[in-house]
């Protein structure tokens, strides 16, 4: 950490702040400048509260050496980590492919769209039982009974399924259906559910939020770590923008800087990055070509009929379509699409409480 | 609402719109312009899930004409809102001001700030018992036994009390001994948060996201009337900005802006708004002369020794300083710094259960 | 300045940076902590090219110390410059009152808006006879014909004109019939035109750019004064956000973040700001309660035929009432709008060649 | 265009609007809802002022159905645009690779660095003769000794060469020594400059600006366009965001929105969208893969001397790279890099007055 002092700041104010450094254990070090002084401090410097340190008479500017999260960060664990959700991997070369409809609906309709995605390519399939709305007259999601159809989908073609947690009070429930857990973009930083879901055992889908800084996202990811949790995939899916033409405003360019900074798989979400179908083959393509671990798309049969998040939705047809194209892309940068544990002999899924499923 | 067709749209797409559009029980208009066709939609809006529309074959772009927030509109209620907290008015000309340290700390500072804070003029006393952190590594609040001190001041100077609730299983607790529930920026839209608070009595302070447009600001102030819970405050306390000067981006014109949608009162929060005590008072004059109904403050008596947010706390002498100038600034603008109860004689603040103070 | 290195640079890297640093003659001061080493340079640090130093090998960061604005920076020049605009004062506890139209229209239009702004209390009277439009279908202005009005109407009223200049080859023009040029937002970083109107005399207006930081602001104003034109007046007038509530985020705390930064005065532009007549009045007495130096309202007597940006005007007599109501706020702040020459015995208005005006 | 009215607004009102809009020569069709009357007008929506409209008594908003730009839009023109700059094709499947430094420095360097990047398989030199620099204080470019040496580079590989044009009064002198004019990204809504552009015949890559929405940037082209050059190469370079971990955000899903909007090719240029080579080549095959028409990358083969923009350039031998990969991608694609018109039998260069090779 190093602290500029202000133009004119006194010996006293110096050596007070020295004290305080001194006085939790580091050490410091004086550079007197032509025009500033700075103090650079030596030791652990996450024992040290710069908020604290900002404040002390004479002290201009306090700027951290290190990242704060630390378990997060690539240079405390420099290898890629692969999360494993039940069975197909995310990270490290291994690309999971993610979709299915915004919300569950219907058990026949998430049948037919699940049979299709999962002969397209996907790996992963997705809905929401309990829905974040902007509005409270909004449908908001069919709750514990869309986890029941979920798993049951997720049982008959054999592949992980993700879904939303929006209460901590939910996420035992539903870590009993899902493979995987998913933090929404609006929750990135409600701590709460955050310490609750690092305390479950499932793989955490974890999005970025519309205005959360790179940094910011990883140490929402470093919470969920800090819990025990280290199975966290995270994903981009679009800032706030000043431009009306995309809904959210797609940092494919966080994909390599968050790869930098961190072991964690990064996928990508062109449905929510953009919020029109058209871009989403685009971005989905764009989004692996900068390195992404994987593609979550929403896919709905009949998207005037979706109960939310229709318009940015593809048709299966188009799903198929991208995703061939996708494992083309995949094939040229040397990355595979993770098969399905059925077929490459994985771990078995969640087994709820059987009178769930009766 | 507004249909707007694709240039080339078909009759049988048209057609289809207004079947759609019909069936829901709204009468369609028809307007065929000389590039575009649009679609009037006569009746009650609120039944159409825009969204669907959108995904009709055809169809450009649909524009609602109505807000999605009904509660909340001033249309529907045209009369400014005057929130009672505990026997101090907010809205309608009545200013609060909320002034207090950011986390609940020892029981003796507490006092001293708030004796302070409550002979310069502030009407409402905050702390926070639950602070959401972006790192888990630091200080997250005293919880219950903040809450104890934060009613024990509150009971002392006769001032209501305002505290964050970050988590769904806490509104009760918190209600207990709180006059006001805050609910923060970065849980804006935590729709389960804003659920229970809506079905709390206690008067809600909710914080603009970072990145929350007013509409969305409204939205989940919906959520809370929604709920049966009317007494809600709004607070703008700075957007995301590009500009690293300043901590957020104080959007003062979202001051005359809300007060033009919606009934319910807007406070100003120039400590969060711009992290720098230089930029408070200014600030704080600021949001007061574009009409915000009142201003809220960090006050820490030695913000180097602050838990958190020292960096954006006043002192206590300089917070008289403001409070003298805020009060200079009330009387040109013609409005009222709201009396505490017990100077006018208002309703009892709430009385925890009695094990609670022992 | 100081350099980060990253984490396992070499000596051999260390060193290079070194011996960069104090080839340009400057001293080096290494200190190596627990888990960075970092070198503070001691000296002129102007002498350094920051983005050189960036990309020596195990170089993580460079971090200036200095502002790169020297002119500009109150460091150099504590006390505040007052800008004199033909005998109007603008800073330094002096407002300026700019108010008129957006474009010079027809001489017997400008002659009414300018009685009546003059009588409302107005210092400065403005117009457009150059006008950047995003289109270029829309009216681009009268031109040479608008400055002759202009001028016609600033000595009719012994009122100072002000008007933009977007051509580096107008300068010289239109410097003979203004009293001070302005610099629209979208010329802001047109070092071209900057470098012209340094070279000028007349006083400068300089509008900060919508997606311009304060420091950005700030080295444009030192173009100009590089030049040798220390008469630059700043201007905030809303930057790009996310809400479409409003037509720009108006930024009231850059006031005073510029006032701490650079002794030139800073005013503000609640027109351009939000786009909305109706919080005009809110956002200007805003501005002055944050301490700007003046207030530009556009006027237009109706603005359902004005030729450009009528939304965003006021009609005289809504300018009259918030006149009022400013002139209350610049008394309670304590400070004086400024009489125009004619009043106070100033220095004579620019004269324009007599053909010009035959 | 629509207007739709206020709640309340009177039946006077509504025949005022309708007056209005029959005397420009539309037709209008009223139509009242429940909640709101709104009036769609028919006949040509470029005669309305859309501001003027705005400002009427009774009207709460004005939505325009047709975009503003004309020439530019890919309704007038459903063709994708294929530009000829000196036989290197760009746009409809034809990639434009443009590659070289930031500035043009010395000639041998220069010789040296297009050699290279002639190898590694770019089709247009880059380099800046004219440098925006935002400080006063920063090498500014070499002027015209710049535009010798890059028309001698050119030259010696048969490359046509582009540079930036940054004062109106130099297009001509830059038109007779590069093949494709540059506007920068500040000079984006230079509109004196965009017209004076226009009037050239060169072809011109016009730059998005930080803050510019994509239809600001088709409305600056068509500033172009409308003056009869049509010969426009648009270029997505980043826009302004709140994330300090890139120098700009790289607005990535742009290139596809672009590309439904209008005719004209629009290229990426990642170098400027992240400030970070390690971002660079990341980012240049996610534009590809998002359809962009080429990229644009600095190249330098010593960054740490460069004049300019060192930290944002490739060395020559990671561009080898990059070009390899991209070229793959290409063809995953399906689309063409250009080849030299040497190599393919094009056009002829410009030829520059003798003199000024002498």
């Amino acid at each position: 950490m190093i602290v500029i002092l202000k133009n004119g700041a006194t010996d006293e104010q110096i050596d007070h702040v020295i004290r305080r450094v001194e006085a939790i254990g580091l050490q410091s070090h004086l550079s007197r400048g032509t025009f500033r002084t700075i103090i650079g401090l030596i030791g652990d410097e996450s024992l040290v509260n710069k908020e604290s340190l900002s404040t002390l008479p004479g002290v201009a500017q306090v700027i951290p050496v290190l990242p704060p999260y630390k378990l997060a960060s690539r240079e405390a664990h420099p290898e890629s980590s692969v999360i494993d959700v039940s069975g197909v991997k995310i990270g490290g070369g291994n690309l999971g492919m993610i979709a299915g409809p915004c919300s569950v609906e219907d058990r026949d309709r998430m049948m037919r769209i699940a049979e299709s995605v999962c002969q397209s390519g996907a790996n992963v399939f997705r809905g929401g039982a309990y829905k974040p709305r902007t509005s409270p007259y909004a449908f908001q999601g069919l709750g514990e009974e869309g986890l029941k159809i979920l798993r049951e989908v997720g049982d008959r073609f054999g592949m992980p399924v993700v879904t939303e947690v929006t209460d901590p009070r939910n996420v035992e429930l539903v870590s009993q259906y899902a493979d995987m857990l998913q933090v929404g973009a609006r929750n990135m930083q409600n701590f709460v559910l955050l310490t609750e879901v690092g305390k479950s055992r499932r793989p955490v889908l974890l999005k970025r939020g519309m205005s959360a800084t790179i940094a910011d996202l990883l140490m929402s990811a470093e919470y969920i770590l800090s819990e025990g949790n280290s199975n966290v995939v995270l994903c981009e899916r679009g800032v706030k923008g000043f431009d009306p033409a995309t809904r959210n405003l797609f940092d494919v360019a966080a994909v390599p800087v968050v790869q930098g900074l961190t072991h964690l798989p990064i996928i990508v979400d062109p449905s929510h990055a953009t919020g029109r179908p058209d871009l989403i083959p685009p971005c989905a393509l764009a989004g692996l070509a900068a390195g992404a671990d994987g593609v979550h798309i929403e896919v709905h049969d009949c998207p005037e009929e979706a109960k939310s998040d229709g318009p940015q939705a593809l048709l299966p047809e188009q799903y198929k379509q991208i995703s061939h194209q996708m494992r083309l892309m995949a094939d040229l940068l040397g990355k595979t699409i993770s098969p399905l544990a059925k077929d490459a002999g994985g771990p078995t899924p969640p087994q709820p409480p059987t009178e769930a499923l009766a």
